[in-house]
């Protein structure tokens, strides 16, 4: 648990002063002003899309008007465009814990499960069973039913949800286990597994391990390497703030990398390219998660976000954003009680990452009724409101601020007027 | 055959003025200017990457500052970019003869064809067969390999390959053929199928048939719906200017839309999405060929060159690609004789695409003296140099200055200087 500090360590005595004195004090202050926040705003859901990094719009600019426009054909080699998703993965090797050389970008999060849960179920072609967390992100549970197809062919692989009312991970694990595919913070309820723990028990069973790191990486310390995973897929526009879609990364242990066979094998994955072979024979190396043609411009956006990531230091990460949500969840304890508010997330700050949820059975309305107000969060159903705290452009004054109007939206009921119902709404 | 003009119909009469005068009376003319091209520059490679649009950087920059860094997660609903890759395919469709709601966006080319290949595969779940061309831009192979494997499960289905040189495709059609996959206009040859005829042919043989269609879309006359076709796949990024890398488009025709099992399953193709359920269910419609979240950057700028597309006659763009293509051949014919350069595209307008390829033993270092000089094209090993000839930017004058630098270079034979020499290239 870390402490607010010594004056806040009791969530009583917290006012706007103190929140402010907490942002003087805080060595990631300065970041808040790399990024164009729009006035008026307090953006608690860069934990579903980063904000724009202020530098992003005159790099992008810069390859799309020399990188495309003067140099044509001729920037995949001089501007180094096909090197770019491996030399771009080296970039967030740091944040990962990983080496370089081991990480590559790829499409979009769901094609990069495929290719690294393809690769991970071959390779243990004896088991028969793909086990998953029934609350993953469903897009997880989605490819793994392809991924069961696709590697067991005439006889799917079996799946096995585990689920925090069970069955537990020790419940499912066998020998018959091929893959576990877990994410290390959970995207609703911000609960965060042992990644070393939960990957140690289950290749003490001789099965593969899988992490989704979507709500990780930018967040939570993640060490791959000192775990000894086996694969990991993430999300750049999230927490790295690379822009809307922007490539998702694979990481394969470089034990892996040799036996790897991921199922989609495209060009960018072969070992001479440019030979125009007509027989498919992967790179060595994670070059050969690659598939076809990187999205180029959305990648540009994504290495400018890098420039910041180079110089974070993340402990410093990880230090304020167990502050802002510990300053959240008392705030909400303190102000909220009056109106069945009920945080769903994890108190202990060893298993929560950088996200809080809050449970109000209208919480669609009241998630309406906040964005109105210029606080935006998001909501997922059924009754989950979402509040993300990006420790680079979020401040504890932003905290206190999100609380003030969610106190004034419960207050005032005006969350039930009928603009705020709910419809078919996309985030 | 389409004949320059009268003035110009024997190439023994053609001369700079010539060209001139073609430019002069040219209807697409005016597009030139649309498009942001370097000085000095004659660019024969938009069949690989397309010139960057004007209006693109402006564009761009919008959906980045407005839609990214203002509207932020909100953007999803208020800037329609959950709908954009079926928006952005209805612009598609009319270049290729499909209707709206046919066409969606996808990741690479690679991916889709993936895609649009185990979707066909599944229609015929007796049949071992998949045919496709040795010739076949190489990741198309490939990618059929995972196909094989994908749908035929512990017995990979089996290819096989036809061929200029034989076995040709009716000699491999028959009843355990589940799918055809061929491309519209060949990679390096420029070599273009009757889409109608070979279309008909394969289903008569009750298999399902696959186009590629990089080489066309933007180039060529397609018309999907009045051949009857089944599937087909395509680039963006070649004469349609979207950008480095930008998405590949995916076509179903409406007939195969329920049945279609592609065989990425993510929740951008589900038919509630924003449900979260832990069950995959397809989107009804070509929404189900969808996967992760799309690179909405690239999208935005694959959008602003759309809008050119949009008003586009594109008759005008058949007819000015074969003028520029038999002028090139003209005058390579008429200057080049003695320099044992072969023209390997066909001569026969109805069966050539809108580039031509030229075979030289030393072509690699021709093409990069050629390029030093400022005339763009590219080569494909073993000996061919590829010249794309794109009608929205590339004037007859353009092909004459083309014509006198190539002519230079052999007789100079400055392309034997050592800095010309072959290495690990990439284009």
């Amino acid at each position: 648990m870390i402490h607010l500090t010594d004056a806040a360590s009791d969530p009583l005595t917290i006012d706007r002063a103190t929140c402010e004195s907490l942002d003087a004090a805080d060595p990631l202050a300065p970041f808040r002003d790399r990024f164009a926040l729009p006035e008026g705003v307090v953006y608690l859901d860069g934990n579903s899309l980063g904000a724009l990094p202020k530098h992003t719009r005159a790099h992008l600019d810069r390859v799309v008007a020399e990188e495309w426009g003067v140099g044509l054909i001729r920037s995949w080699n001089d501007a180094g465009w096909f090197a770019k998703p491996q030399a771009v993965g080296d970039r967030i090797a740091r944040l990962i814990g990983a080496g370089p050389g081991e990480v590559v970008l790829g499409d979009s999060t769901s094609a990069s499960l495929f290719q690294v849960a393809t690769a991970a179920a071959r390779l243990r072609p004896e088991r028969r069973v793909i086990v998953a967390e029934r609350g993953s992100f469903p897009t997880d549970l989605y490819v793994l039913e392809s991924v069961q197809e696709t590697v067991g062919g005439a006889q799917p692989l079996e799946r096995r949800l585990i689920d925090d009312a069970g069955p537990t991970l020790d419940d499912v694990l066998d020998e018959d286990v091929a893959v576990v595919v877990l994410t290390h913070v959970d995207y609703r309820t911000g609960r965060m597994h042992d990644l070393a723990e939960v990957t140690r028990k289950v290749q003490a069973t001789g099965a593969i391990m899988v992490w989704d790191l979507c709500h990780s990486v930018g967040a939570v310390p993640v060490d791959l390497a000192s775990a000894g995973a086996d694969f990991a897929v993430g999300c750049t526009y999230k927490y790295l703030n690379g822009g809307p879609g922007s490539p998702s990364f694979m990481w394969a242990a470089p034990r892996h990398h040799e036996q790897a066979r991921p199922a989609l094998t495209g060009w960018h994955g072969h070992a001479r390219p440019f030979d125009f072979t007509v027989e498919y024979e992967p790179t060595p190396g994670i070059g050969r998660f690659r598939v076809g043609t990187p999205q180029l411009l959305s990648m540009a956006a994504l290495e400018a976000s890098l420039d910041i990531w180079d110089e974070v230091d993340l402990d410093a990460v990880r230090e304020k954003s167990l502050r802002l949500t510990e300053l959240f969840i008392s705030l909400v304890d303190r102000r909220l009680a009056a109106w069945q508010v009920e945080v769903v997330t994890p108190r202990r700050s060893a298993v929560r990452g950088s996200q809080v949820a809050l449970r109000h059975e209208d919480g669609y309305a009241v998630m309406q009724a906040l964005i109105e107000r210029g606080v935006i969060g998001d909501f997922r159903a059924p009754d989950l409101m979402r509040f993300g705290f990006t420790p680079l452009y979020v401040s504890h004054a932003d905290v206190w601020d999100a609380v003030d109007v969610l106190e004034d939206v419960l207050a005032s009921e005006v969350w039930r007027e009928p603009r705020f119902a709910r419809r078919g709404a996309v985030t």
